[in-house]
């Protein structure tokens, strides 16, 4: 106990950490290869079953496997690992093992095989829920099937890419609950 | 001109204004009626064509008219609408007109029927691309065929939702693009 380890997260509140809209580590394991990619293409779809859709490029070495393996671990970095996260979006699985150049480490999730990156703040473990779109678009929709969250700090300061290798992290927070409906605040 | 009227912007460079992942608000027009919806659950799916992904809920007055006419307008509010953010995400187009209870003018658009909304920063004209996920997920694609953003200021503050009431409003820019391939910046 590191005293800031890993506690399990209701799946149906992963909107918390994904809506915001923060760029993203994908972690993939397949067929005796593992991965990691960056991805900021991605949107919360439900609470409950929990899903999240992602636009995961076909030229990405990743694609293989998370096609393959229909699973994958959505992980939320922080500012602290901006390097690992530029460094990752712009190296190829296939030259290179990405979790150890960038000093990421693989830990095993419970529910899939894709690991967990011990170095993230959150981590959400998903298996494929709808494939339709992926043939067109390489669109998945994933079940957040276990979710991950480090206690602290309780607002993570996220990175948000904006293209042009330009990030924007995230600021300040404002509590506007009062203003809310109840039915609004499940 | 105010010195500050919207500009017409590539389809193609969305990406800079929504993959950060801000609230937008959705604006719609079929059939006499019109109306306007907070909405945080969106991604970008492809550059060209310029494709986003938005999760409509078919509980919301908009989704009827949104659905019926095939278009919407996707506009992007600063810190400075907030409450009017909060107000249309709490409020039902069924019992009131949101433009006129929130204060927001409802300019007509260049290439479809819903409007564009004056005060906001950024507004991305929409046709529907595919629907395959509708009926199943409320999960709409639009290609965006007409972008117009506002120059000033030259990076606005969004804000971006995480549920119970609580937004995130953007920070600081942090610039990594020497850390880049050139194709990753294209």
């Amino acid at each position: 106990m590191t005293g800031n380890d890993w506690q399990p997260y209701p799946v149906e509140r992963a909107r918390r950490y994904l809506e915001p809209g923060p760029v993203v580590l994908v972690s993939s394991a397949w067929a005796g290869q593992r991965n990691v990619m960056t991805l900021g293409w991605h949107t919360v779809m439900e609470f409950s079953p929990s899903l999240v859709g992602c636009m995961i490029s076909a030229g990405n070495y990743s694609f293989e496997l998370i096609r393959g393996a229909g699973e994958c671990v959505i992980n939320l970095p922080t500012l602290e690992l901006l390097d690992a996260v530029v460094g990752v979006g712009n190296t190829s699985g296939a030259v290179v093992d990405k979790f150890e150049r960038f000093g990421l480490s693989a830990e095993p999730a419970e529910a899939v095989a894709a690991p967990r990156i011990g170095e993230c703040h959150a981590a959400f473990e998903c298996r494929l829920a709808e494939d339709r779109l992926v043939a067109d678009y390489n669109f998945f929709v994933w079940e957040i099937v276990r979710a991950w969250v480090k206690p602290v700090p309780e607002r993570p300061r996220t990175v948000h890419y904006s293209g042009d290798g330009v990030f924007m992290v995230s600021g300040e927070t404002v509590d506007r609950s009062v203003d809310f409906r109840p039915e609004m605040l499940p």
